[in-house]
């Protein structure tokens, strides 16, 4: 049962639940609003999505507006969109937008945190040997290192022109 | 005096007006945060921007969930995102953004709706001609047409890769 309810037209929603994924398969950042004290925040950020899991993984500094926003309200609505141009003289735009709602969490675990850098190294290069490479790298610093992971309750996608 | 602090990094924050200004120009669709009850929502629409009344207008249905967000909430934190794209290998994604705070109004008067449209049609239609067309085309319908109006507040940009 979905909480939200979007007033889509019916004909642009997706509802298969591979065509949702690819959305999030295919997208290199998201966009996250936020509130604190009915204030919105929006932030663009890189991910990976855990498609097992059904979450998306960040890496973002230590501190920031972003992270005083999640430390107030965990609660976000995020965007992934597959923008496919606006289309001259028809005053339309092609897209694929998933928008979803979930929870935020500052991931503290060592062996989560390398988890979600994997995931997301993977998500967003094509080679192996470069998220190899660059997870080498990273190892060292993981106890520093900032994760997010955002949990997935309930997502809508849709594609329109 | 600026509202919000962001905690970007100095060297990537872009600070002339015209630089800003550019973003939003070149912009086609803004991807807007919302709270109701301090819970988020988040919705990618194409806008027209207004440089001299630092506003921007979106054309939309006349009902849905953003409307009821907008009624409950007026205050919205937006952005516009020049998405240059992931830079294989480097761990890295090059843009510029826009982020913006401000108050989301529903246009009444139908003058200012008749503005509004032109507005948004001079912002993403390169051929004038079919900007003509198009408003002569929906001068009947404007008192049925939704527009709305973001007022800008506060505005912060950077580049980064």
């Amino acid at each position: 049962m979905k909480k939200y309810h979007l007033h889509n037209r019916p004909n642009r929603e997706l509802k298969e639940e591979t065509e949702i994924n690819e959305i999030l398969l295919n997208g290199k950042f998201a966009v996250i609003s936020m509130c604190r004290n009915n204030e919105p925040y929006i932030v663009s950020l890189s991910y990976g999505y855990d498609l097992k899991n059904k979450c998306l993984y960040f890496h973002c500094a230590t501190e920031g507006l972003k992270l005083d926003f999640i430390a107030a309200n965990k609660k976000v609505c995020a965007t992934v969109i597959e923008d496919k141009g606006y289309i001259q003289g028809e005053c339309a735009h092609e897209y694929k937008t998933a928008v979803f709602w979930g929870e935020m969490f500052i991931v503290e675990d060592n062996e989560e945190k390398k988890h979600g850098m994997n995931i997301l190294l993977e998500h967003l290069e094509k080679k192996e040997d470069i998220v190899e490479n660059l997870m080498l790298k990273s190892e060292k610093v993981y106890a520093k290192m900032n994760i997010l992971k955002l949990n997935i309750d309930e997502i809508h996608a849709k594609a329109g022109r």
